[in-house]
Order: C-alpha cells, then structure tokens, then sequence
C-alpha cells in the first residue's frame, strides 16, 4: 500500500541526494532505455531495496509537476519539518558557532529552493519558515535546490516575531537584512546568529526590523534599487562564512 | 511600419527600466482597466511619445514568451549588443577600478537574468557573453533581471580565451571562479578586473583556465559540491566591491 502522502522528487541531483539522505522512497521512475545513464542512481536504489520502474517519457512528462524530471522521478515521503525547539537544540549541540537562517515569506519556489541550496553551501544549521503566506518544500523546490534540501533541517512556525524572541533567549544574534540597516561587512556575524531574510520586494515587516538586534544592508551601486532575495541572503550567508573562518584561523 | 526586428518586454519593472534607459520602443500593450497600476510607466511611456494600447488578458497571454507579463507588454528594439574594444574603453573611461564580468557559456536564461541584475547591483562596468553555446538577452532575461538588463552594457564575442588575451593586453586582472582556485577573499581584487564564471554544472573550460591570471574558489561547507552559478557570481562579484570600498575608504 502507498503511502497516504507523498512527494514527487524530480531530477536525477535530487534523487540521487534525497538516497543518500535516508529519505524513505516508495519507488522510482526512470526513462526506458536510460539505466546506463543512472548508475550510481540505480546502486544507491538497490542499497535502499526501492524497487525501480521503468517507464515512458510520456508518463513522466505527465507526472512530472517541474516539467524538468530529467529522465527521472522518484515518489517519497515529504521532508519531514523539526520543531522549532528540536532545530535550535540540535544547532547548539552541532556547531559552535549555530547559524540559523529565517525565511520571512518567500513566496517564490526558485528563490526558496536557491536559498536552501546556499544553506548546504554555507553550512547553516537551519531554517525557519512561516507556515502562512510562503512557500514549502514543493517538488519544483527540490528541484531547484539540486538535493540539498535533503540536508537542511527546516522548521515551520506561525509567528515569525515570536521565533525571533526565542532566539533571543537562546543566545543567538537575531540580524535582519534589510536597506535601512548597516554595511553588512562592517558588522560582526560571528557568534551564534539567526539571519532573517524578508520576502521577494517587501523586505521585512516593521514588527520584524523591531525584533532584530541589528539590521545590514548590501551596498546597491547601480540603477535598479533591489536585489533577487536568494542572492541577497547568500552575499550575506557568505560574509558570516569568510569572517568566520578568517576568526577561526586566528586573523581577526 | 514596424520595425523588422523587435523583442518583447514584460512585466513593470522591465518596462518601466527600458523607458527610462532610453531604449526605443513602439507600442506598450497594458491590461484594459488597470491604468491606475501603471501610473509611472504611462507617464514615462507619455515623455517619450509611445503609443499604449490596450488589450484583453487574452491577448496577452497570448504573445507573453515569459508567462509572467503582469498586465504589461512591451515591444521594442532588441538590446543593442557594443564591440568588445568599445565595452573595454567605456569601461577604462568611466572607471578608475573597471570591473569586466565574462561569461562562459551560461545556457540557462533565469541565471544569465540574474547576473544582469547583479551587474548592476555591483556597478559592474560590462558583460562579454560568448555568440555560440551561451543564452542571449531574451524576453525571459530581461524578465528576471528586473530590469537591470537595460543598464548593463553587454558585447558579443566568437572566442573567449581571446578575449581574455585582449583583456589581458589591456591591463585587467583575469580572474577565474573554479573550484581549482585558492579562496576567494584571500586574493586582492582591487584594480582592473575581469571575472570570468563558467556555465552550469561545467565550470571553466581547461582552455580558459589557462588564460586567467589566477583562479578563486568559494569554500563550500555542506553535502552538496555546486552552486548556483548566479549565486556563485554574487558572492564573488560582492567581495570585488567590498575590497574596493575598503580600500577607497583607506582601511586596507
């Protein structure tokens, strides 16, 4: 028997990562006539005992929700969600230094997918997403993080001011990317930190900009006055890396 | 009469930055009854004697490539392409620390989009796109970038390893971003640069390797081994102008 919900993970990137994780996988799809181009695919499945089936381009075609399957779909558990409570206590007992990214109403599933791709690039510990009026972890975010949302442990929340304040408690700097912050190479980000990112063209609601121990901006040297959120986040993502390793190596 | 070649630009944003870049356009379709949302573009599409016309939904659906017009469509000359001494002297003439971006072969529209908008984003002085294997400026680009595709001066070439050459010749630093270099904020990219970004899932190309003056890496911390080729040129673009504004500031 199926499971009763299920998730279709597209791509063979995707796939490949999603075995590798451990995600549970009912099945998989692949192209006929395509095994030799799935190889480490096709062996991570047999580790895993998921049962392959191959099928016509058109029924993938027809399945596929990204329309960008690639030759093959495999059908999952969704991701499971962290407690928020779970993400913060497992990212104090990884990392020295925890880094917590909070996601205030992306909306786009490129842009969300992106920004997940860059938490596994950056080694952040986790996510936080609101559970209204933003994305979740759909197939096309999947898709568009390349796996690497296998490895990001998420948490979704209703009140995104109250996460801020748990932060708080727990220790870490809450900074909020935001135009009417700071230069954001000119601010400390090492210690813990909770990054929040604002959604596509609103930035970060006023309660949000409130609850910040500080906000940074990015430098805007052209015509158009914004930036695309996921290459905004990780220019920032990337300055608490480089200050990070640089302090780690005893240059600061 | 129209003019023989013509290309379309959608969504506000788009329209409204290639009204004010100047560039010519013949006819603006809007969406019919929503004149009130449009108030700048019209006034902008009244200073320079276009003709708005408007059209059902439908109509627009139809025509839109991008699937993402907004109420607006554009149609208007095709970007206009500079050679690439022009694009070098305009850039030596407009800035002390000229910062050229080359692209190797990026085929996908939504990453070619969002480097535009962040060439703009770091006062990038221009792009060099290859003629073959690469994505040009199409309506999907301009879409993404926002607009900002309109600012960003961009030359066409048959070779890029002699481009580099010439880039060479000219006094820049040829900067390669590949996973074989040494990291990224460890090296001085003050002074005339050109960034060169390789393609999707490809990198650099052994060929061009050899022409840079020397490679840079970004750390990457996670499971997965690639990034976003957009997000990469980000994070490596961005430390161009933190340096530079460091150094201007005389604090390094």
């Amino acid at each position: 028997m199926e499971q009763q919900k299920s998730i279709l993970i597209e791509g063979k990137n995707s796939v490949v990562e999603a075995l590798k994780a451990g995600r549970p996988i009912n099945k998989i799809y692949i192209r006929k006539g395509d095994r030799s181009f799935f190889r480490l695919l096709l062996e991570l499945a047999r580790e895993n005992n998921v049962p392959i089936v191959e099928v016509d381009e058109q029924f993938l075609n027809k399945i596929s929700i990204t329309k960008k399957h690639q030759g093959v779909i495999a059908k999952g558990s969704p991701k499971a969600y962290l407690e928020l409570e779970d993400l913060i206590s497992k990212a104090k007992t990884t990392s020295r230094e925890p880094f917590i990214v909070v996601l205030n109403e992306i909306e786009d599933p490129m842009n969300l997918g992106n920004i997940l791709r860059t938490c596994d690039c950056i080694g952040a510990n986790g996510v936080v997403i609101p559970k209204r009026r933003a994305c979740g972890v759909t197939p096309t975010v999947l898709k568009v993080s390349e796996g690497a949302g296998e490895y990001v442990d998420i948490a979704r929340v209703t009140n995104i001011a109250l996460t801020l304040e748990k932060l708080k408690e727990e220790g870490f700097w809450v900074v909020g990317a935001d135009m009417d912050g700071e230069l954001y190479y000119e601010k400390d980000l090492t210690g813990p930190i909770a990054l929040v990112v604002g959604g596509e063209d609103k930035g970060l609601g006023r309660l949000v900009k409130e609850k910040c121990d500080f906000l940074v901006k990015i430098p805007m040297m052209g015509h158009v006055s914004s930036m695309n959120a996921a290459v905004a986040f990780a220019v920032i993502g990337y300055e608490v890396v480089r200050q990070r390793m640089l302090k780690n190596a005893g240059r600061t």
